[in-house]
């Protein structure tokens, strides 16, 4: 078992409702990471942070399960730092600032040992990036890949070249209209299936998240939560624990598909509870199995 | 079985990116009436119509098992009048005129014969109507109740009234964050079921629907519609299917609750991929379970 995961590492402060915080660690590859660290091992990242990247976030990392040796530190520069205030209901928020510093150059480089991963999750980042990140990879089993309205909009040509190599995408339903140009989910999720991915994954926010495949809709719930924290992070703990659970089973059937979906979900719960990383810091597989159990309650009823 | 259907009857003119009908059938208490026609009888509607209303929609209704002697006509008034304009995703519409006409001046007389109604289904109207309503039935074993926005705001006093008498309210999302005052669903439901409701259904529309009670949270799935033909009657067609439901069955267990969401859901599926009341007009019961475990696939799923 083995997952590479590729993507942004940052420094956030996040204001909330709830309270704020300074220069805590984020990006995507980190949250991904986390997530998936819960279902297999080793989980290797390929990320960019400068020389201010603190120390105990590496450890945490490497302590989560996480090989660093793709992590490459340019001693001089400064971590991706983005600051962000989110609103009274937690669906929208501003961006305060977006320094990308050392992240603005990333190039990433695979190291040899990472080569053969089974796996590979491509967060959120230029898709010529995640292109060249596939090319040095050979035969992954599985490839996942976030993308966002920046890339779909300023380099759609680029994201469709990508969007070829790709098994399964995961966007946000505006994400998926943007993209296929197209309202309705059912035929937006058909005509990006015409794209490449054979699977799409529309994360839907409070409204959970469908699951479009050839032969089937897979409609998953939210969590009810009555208190989201910091919403900062939630889509990459989804992928994380999705592409965790698919890489930990190695089983791509419809029905654990499914149950991918629910770990992403309930990976996602777990991170909107706390600010940044803390919610998934320290969980337990009991606490993860009971929740993905609270989701089938929610969802589940019987004919009689 | 009897089931006491209040509201609106209507002529409503349609337009959708599908095309437009002229002085259809529609109408609060017709779609909750046809609805409900297939899990249970007599239903008995009680409304108001012009002299103008169709004699072949009297018979329609009566063929579906619609108890007509509720209905007052006004020989020289004109029915209820809406017209509406969809836009592309169907999700907004514009109001293009709505004349009350005979509705304006409506005033609930319920027949001796209907006041042992076991069921209540009160349809959008006047919360001070749907009280008066209720204190003409003798002790409904359940009272199923809508509204909307404008009773919210504009007889916010007299809807808690009501309230206080209810035991299912209906509304979408929007109407329970603004009677709540509450953004946060899980919140919104509990300071509702605190106004009087025991039972909360929040519909949210391509997102499917919340159940909330004191003892569970249930998230019933959408049907993914691939083209919605004419939204119009939609709510209502969910407040049939579920009152109908629980009358059939004489049931109000949770696990019994769950299938009437899910039933609603199934009538409004089907209502929404025709013009009118047509996508109503004849099913059968067969049709109507091939699609409750249509549902069923959409959202289940294993644990292993």
């Amino acid at each position: 078992m083995s997952i590479l995961v590729v993507g942004s590492l940052a420094l956030d402060s996040i204001e909330t409702p709830f309270g704020s915080v300074e220069n805590a660690l984020g990006g995507s590859a980190t949250y991904i990471s986390i997530a998936a660290s819960y279902f297999a091992s080793p989980i290797r990242l390929v990320g960019v942070v400068g020389g201010d990247f603190p120390k105990d976030a590496v450890r945490f990392l490497e302590s989560r399960g996480v090989d660093m040796e793709g992590l490459e530190t340019v001693k001089d520069g400064k971590t991706f730092r983005w600051g962000g205030k989110y609103h009274y209901d937690l669906n929208t928020r501003d961006s305060l600032y977006t320094h990308l510093n050392c992240f603005e150059h990333f190039d990433p480089k695979i190291p040899e040992k990472y080569k053969h991963s089974k796996s590979v999750c491509l967060g959120n980042i230029d898709p010529v990036l995640q292109l060249k990140v596939l090319e040095q990879i050979e035969q992954p089993r599985l490839v996942v890949c976030d993308t966002m309205n920046y890339w779909i909009e300023g380099k759609n040509a680029e994201l469709r070249k990508t969007l070829k190599r790709i098994d399964i995408l995961i966007v946000n339903d505006s994400e998926a209209r943007l993209l296929s140009q197209e309202p309705n989910l059912m035929k937006a999720g058909r005509a990006i299936r015409a794209m490449g991915p054979k699977i799409v994954i529309v994360k839907k926010g409070e409204h959970g998240a469908l699951l479009l495949t050839d032969e089937i809709v897979f409609s998953a719930p939210a969590y009810p939560m009555e208190s989201i924290f910091d919403p900062t992070g939630a889509g990459d703990a989804f992928a994380g624990g999705l592409v965790g659970w698919l890489e930990r089973t190695g089983d791509l059937s419809e029905a654990n598909l499914k149950r991918a979906v629910i770990y992403g979900s309930t990976l996602a719960s777990f991170c909107v509870e706390k600010f940044s990383v803390e919610g998934l810091a320290d969980l337990t597989y009991l606490q993860i199995q009971d929740r993905f159990r609270e989701f089938r309650e929610l969802s589940h009823f019987d004919e009689d």
